[in-house]
């Protein structure tokens, strides 16, 4: 029984403080260190990576649309041939970051809109895979399970990694309750770490109609960004060390 | 006797063409690809170095300041850490674009207002050498003759690069005429090629005032950003070549 | 007989230059200027609306998706109230920038994926009209005929206004043949000329299938980004004038 | 006895929050609303503009640099022909966004560097001065006393208006002790009130070395950007309050 605990990091600009890093890095194995398109300046992402790097937590690329105001989490159409152009870049510009610190990039991990993008449209998905296929094969994809990326990186040689969602409910056929039904988030931290506990354990979770569907995850993705989500993400942590989950990086 | 020539290309941006790259790729031997903070975004990136590894043109990063709408052409007071930081960024993301494309960024030659600028700016100079320190060591850096961040450069056991400029009047001090000054950009192809003969031959150009002034150079840069450049691009070319000059790239 | 000719300009930015503005204003009797959001720094607005007044052409807001790197051509799921913003932001500023050079924002043409998304695009189609709404109902929209945006711009109460264009062939259903398709871009200048007359006189098209179809348009658009498409739009002029139509702004 | 207090606000980009916005606006009499440049998105400002409209609050228009990763806080060297293009656009921008939210720009504020810079930058200075005049002559700049920008603005038939910086020390010339000495920011809010009320009521405020020094000051910029900052400009409202000065903005 082991499992990866991931979460979005560097997600600051500037002025703008996003989220806490320094607490949700102490929580987390895997950080998926935003690249400069949807969030985090180039300081940013240095700090992110020596603060990664001295935890032990290892790093991803959470590629994302060259969209800043929208923070990456509106659709852009944007064509294949730039999109993986637009990925090579940010997956370099992030590398050679993560690389003077100490660390390296070893996973990729798509980001917002493209992360809901790629579970179905095939020229971006086809995109991203080709990027990461042109950069570097060893790089495992992070993804919803039974996405097109995961199913287009297996077909590449590339290493599909499937996580779920600590805080979010799913239904009977294992898809997550979209954000805009009632119910979609849950906020108890009791709760979700008993919920990912037993996707650890028994790779199930309890349903929004009470049934139980399999979940099969390598990864659980937590937030850091507000105070709760750090109270959430440590209670999670604390409850899978008690139940003697392994808390380990997917990678290496 | 022998010569690099090294002009600016990958200066395109989504719509907009600058410069005409593959015929500016077919005459010189080092090509200065923007990095996308002042011009170039990844997938022009990408085609520009494909062009230039195929035929054989080495790549170097030109690092800029972060400024589309100014070409990075207007000073910025970024302060050192942040100035270091963008370096490592703009150097990783054309690295990996390099890279796919079969080459890799083997020198870096900072861009419009940060070039002038570390001539004698001494935080900026010096952001810009620990940020190639800390990415790759083997590095060249290619900057004006004299200049801080050359000496910065071999200080810290980087090999500093000196070079000319094919269409630019010299004082007799061996300084660029500035540009406000009438006379200080030269039109003649012919005789801008003669310029650069001697200077590969005999290490001098004939200055302003008729006098001969020293200038030691292993690259000249020259243009490709007007038909009319283009044409004194290959003039200097030709010339060189009659002259017996071995052209060929400063690294490797 | 009367008819508007309208084109893009203003589009290009710092140190890219893209299309002729000053041979397409002497075409022209309405300006689609750019508002920098897809392109068009503020001096480059600023030029092109003090060239626009000196000529008597009157001038309107190219409003757009922010994607500098995609020219606006790439659609993008703004949500409404964003985009809302978005267009009153550009309104002001083009506004502003008009005004002081002499001259006003007499309409709202919206540019690329957006013109295209606000033909069938609920959301976007009617956050272009709340904006225009609330910033002066006296603005007309110009936009596809049949589009959704000027259905709803006369349910606003604001003036739709419908356009053709010169260089595109018309299916028997009057609409445009895709781009992707063979033929869908006219080339001969005479014969794109003599289009426009009829289109003018009669109103009418030769559709791709040989039949006439009835195609009823206020304006017709022309282009000025490259030599070819300045030749043809003066080539439009012309015969127009030959013909004995009125070429005049729609607006005034 | 009168007194106004400015603060920034609309600072905010994106996901991005920066500042108490609701909580300042019931403070302030005058809003330095950003523009867009080195903060505030349209969505923003016009949220910003309408709780300002509801308050009562008059809106000024913060113009700044290009700059969104530095915030404006990194002086640029823009001509001034873009500087003033840019400065038009701004104001622009923001009116329409106001005048929809049932309010407008009534004052002119430069941000950041940019404020630093036109107290002595004589290009940049008249370039401030010269967009103001062509888009409004009725519109006050707010600025330093003494700095060259209110000097241009007199020059130019504007009106200058001083302001004073409440939790600021002060040299005994008059001048702000600079950010990078000890003590030059006071973080008391009973002092930093007692401060504002002196100015109000005597023109002159406690130096460092114990003097008295004459500060002539229309407008006391506050801050809202943190917890500590509201407290801090609830204690100096209060303060004026208690005193009998009136608060109210310098404009109308």
């Amino acid at each position: 029984m082991r499992l990866d605990l991931n979460a979005d990091v560097g997600e600051s600009y500037g002025a703008w403080t996003l989220g806490n890093d320094a607490a949700v890095l102490n929580v987390v194995t895997s950080a998926n260190v935003a690249c400069g398109f949807h969030a985090g300046d180039p300081l940013t992402l240095r700090r992110t990576c020596r603060y990664a790097a001295e935890r032990g937590v290892v790093v991803g690329a959470q590629v994302a649309y060259r969209d800043l105001v929208g923070f990456g989490r509106r659709f852009m159409d944007v064509p294949p041939d730039e999109l993986a152009a637009d990925v090579i870049y940010q997956l370099g510009a992030l590398s050679a970051t993560a690389q003077v610190e100490g660390t390296r990039v070893v996973y990729v991990k798509p980001h917002g809109a493209l992360y809901n993008a790629v579970v179905h449209h095939e020229g971006q998905a086809r995109a991203v895979i080709d990027a990461v296929v042109a950069v570097d094969r060893s790089l495992p994809v992070l993804g919803l399970p039974g996405s097109l990326v995961l199913e287009l990186a297996a077909d590449a040689g590339l290493r599909p990694v499937t996580e779920a969602f600590a805080d979010r409910a799913y239904t009977p056929e294992g898809r997550l309750v979209p954000r805009t039904e009632p119910g979609a988030v849950l906020r108890d931290p009791a709760m979700v770490a008993a919920r990912v506990v037993r996707l650890a354990r028994e790779g199930v979770v309890t349903a929004v109609d009470g049934t139980d569907v399999e979940v099969r995850a390598e990864s659980v993705c937590i937030h850091g960004d507000t105070p709760g989500a750090v109270v959430m993400a440590r209670a999670v942590r604390a409850a899978l060390e008690e139940a003697g989950v392994e808390i380990r990086p997917f990678v290496g």
